[in-house]
């Protein structure tokens, strides 16, 4: 039966703090109730029990009895995430990683880091700045996100569009499978040509193949000079225009966000800024940023792209001056999701298009608002073409489980694979999106990945239910 | 019965004629030695039939087929491989994607390409070049490769060590399954968290999960200008040093090669070269590019590097002035590995460590040399750690069922194990690299693969005993 482990709930949880000690096991109601929900609109589970393993061989340990049992278990980072990947939604043992919080080397001579998963995406990048190193993957959440589940999610944030994403640097991931096995998927090594690639099957499964516990990240020189410009456009289509513009020009910004003027009056009342010019003929910003080792080269670069932008009517352009008006604007870009989710709009899409394609999927999403009533926000990496689109539908609590958010998340996720794209570019699928899997993907690759699945987790113990139904 | 198929040959035959035609299907002596050998050193194996299909279609209709009756097939770009993956070592059907060679689309707007695996990859790279585009990825064989051979070995050239390796410009791939059906792996965006990443895990499988019949490349805006030189060292270790030097400086050269000077005397005698000075008191050379946008930025890079050097003790530094003098010792150093090959170096490994390791690793190949008693020389991509070692047994037949040959492989892939390496960084495990994977990858984990592989052929007929023994 599905829930025979929970006869002798008690035997269980001697044998777990047997391994964990009394630091490492919770069932009180408020730990529960803390691990019961992440970011992700408005949702809610209980854990049956919470672990917080501090060794790769205590996570193997409680992934024995765990297996075993057949207890579902649901990994868990630092709960930051959109798609509602680490929620115990069938209850079970959540495994939190807080305690694996080790940055456990910065290798200077290789550019590399060695780190546990529990560590904060920001504290690890200033560690390996302090170095002179750069670790480039940059989540909005990257104060409070972990290491650990920006690999689950394959994150990627405002510097992948000269950077790449989280899958990028990793090169060497150790895991626990659901089993208690602990291997590693490769090596420390900048090109691997040795079986099959493990480490990225890996990077982006979103918990369910195994439980990271030490990763080996690819680290860069780290870039002396950055510049950064708001540049406000009077047509959100022509903004997007833009974006593909510039490179076809042969620039390749560090970083180029879009933010259309709806998100941008909504976050400007959750942050103090003097900085952005909100005008009414203004309909999206464009925020660019081009870093590099010769300053001059830079200010050319963005005069350059300036000029080019001047092309597609764009308004007049605002460049931060010095470090505190450039912490300013890029505060006020990661601010967005959470003040536009503060407003109403709940539900948060990631979709993501071939650049080129950003006008039509932004003229796509207002015609399907009009056609479905729903109101939307349009902001993210435009650069990338990974679009983030908030929708609310006014006077209503517009939730996933309301009847009337499917059809239209339907007609947007087939907008997008229409345009070359596919449903989500650095959030994930997790729980929220897994119904439109078939959408993007035929049954047969579905099913390859359910065998996958199946290989690394026999008795369907890991995250089940997540990406797919298993 | 393993052979049951050969029993109706001529039946089968007819099948595959009516799929494909009179020029289609060969069984003539002629054709068969053609596809019996490839760059590995002098293995031979015949296969039964040659088939050569020209649309996805045809390849799923061969596949069902070949599956139905329980035939080997081994897939086959242009037979440059240097690990045996494109051996029919079992007999059965050689499938030749030659005439799947159709660039479909340049997309511009979007930074990518859609082609054919029988492209040659300097094909593709020219054409793209022409928009002003680049593809970096660059074999030494790029003037004779199929960019689908590419994909399957995951492969890197010089440019990997500032712009990374195949598997980072692959964004889609339409595979046939080997039972027949076509799948997308993907979709055509720069960032994708949607379900397992199938494009990663198919590239770099050698052939052995499926056949691509479409790959869909990203691009990026052709840098405009580019500087050479050629860096003597009196050791080879120093010359080693100095490459992780480079890199700690803050310094990403667009290539960082490295030749022994062993290696460049043979090299020199196959190509008419004036260029190159081969000192007596010179161990290796280096060969460093920079690439960009400004040429003065460029020769400032190139400048600071050179002083960086000094310190390694490098000799006199030689400049490639003109386009001329460029292609002329690109040329040299692409044919290294021919040249060596044909001066009785027929074994060539294709290690990899971190980037700093590389003294050791050097270190040591000279010392196991003198422990099995053979001779060693060093080149390849020593900004990325991946060094090629060549070996020969003066006086004797050094091929690899030589007995000799195993405890000294086996001695070092130990030794680059344990330097934080693998076996293979760009040319694959293939045919003859594979009794080996037990040293870099535990039982675990070789069990996963053998796992993925059986999912996708589930009668195994794709590519068998390539990789790991299925």
């Amino acid at each position: 039966m599905e829930d025979d482990w929970k006869k002798d709930l008690v035997g269980l949880l001697v044998k777990f703090r047997e391994i964990l000690g009394e630091t490492g096991v919770f069932v009180d109601e408020e730990s529960l109730n803390h691990y019961a929900h992440d970011e992700t609109e408005n949702l809610h589970f209980l854990p049956d029990i919470v672990v917080k393993p501090g060794t790769v061989q205590e996570v193997s340990a409680v992934m024995r009895i765990c297996n075993e049992y057949r207890i579902p278990v649901t990994p868990r980072g630092a709960g930051t995430g959109l798609s509602g990947g680490a929620l115990p939604h069938l209850g079970g043992v959540l495994l939190s990683t807080e305690k694996l919080n080790r940055i456990i080397g910065i290798d200077e001579r290789n550019l590399q880091v060695t780190t546990e998963p529990g560590v904060i995406t920001e504290v690890l990048q200033n560690a390996v700045k302090e170095k002179g190193l750069f670790y480039p993957p940059d989540p909005s959440s990257r104060g409070s996100c972990f290491i650990g589940g920006n690999i689950a999610e394959n994150s990627g944030g405002p510097k992948a569009v000269k950077y790449g994403v989280v899958k990028d640097y990793v090169l060497n991931l150790e895991l626990v499978l659901p089993t208690g096995e602990i291997i590693w998927t490769g090596a420390n090594v900048l090109k691997n040509s040795t079986g099959y690639n493990l480490t990225q099957l890996v990077v982006g499964s979103e918990g369910t193949l195994g439980i990271v516990t030490k990763i080996v990240l690819k680290l860069l020189p780290h870039p002396k000079y950055d510049l950064l410009m708001l540049v406000p456009f009077g047509s959100l289509e022509k903004a997007g225009e833009a974006v593909s513009a510039i490179f076809r020009a042969g620039f390749t910004p560090s970083a180029l966000e879009l933010v259309e003027i709806d998100a941008l009056r909504i976050v400007s009342r959750f942050v103090d800024s003097t900085a952005v010019p909100v005008g009414d003929d203004v309909a999206a910003h464009l925020i660019i940023e081009v870093d590099g080792n010769h300053p001059e080269t830079l200010m050319n670069e963005m005069e350059s792209i300036a000029a080019l932008l001047a092309d597609y009517g764009s308004g007049e352009i605002f460049f931060a001056d010095d470090a505190q008006q450039k912490a300013e604007l890029w505060k006020l870009r990661r601010r967005v999701a959470e003040a536009v989710k503060i407003d109403g709009y709940t539900i948060e899409e990631d979709t993501v298009v071939p650049r080129a394609e950003l006008p039509a999927l932004i003229r796509g999403v207002k015609e399907l608002g009009r056609q479905y009533d729903f109101e939307a926000v349009c902001y993210g990496h435009a650069g990338d073409g990974n679009l983030h689109i908030r929708i609310k539908k006014p006077g209503s609590q517009f939730s996933l489980d309301n009847p009337d958010v499917i059809p239209a998340l339907n007609a947007l996720f087939k907008l997008v694979k229409s345009l070359g794209g596919t449903i989500s570019g650095e959030h994930g699928i997790g729980l929220v999106q897994k119904e439109y899997m078939g959408i993007v993907f035929d049954e047969v690759s579905l099913e390859l990945m359910r065998g996958i699945k199946k290989l690394f987790d026999p008795n369907q113990i890991l995250n089940r239910g997540k990406i797919f139904n298993s």
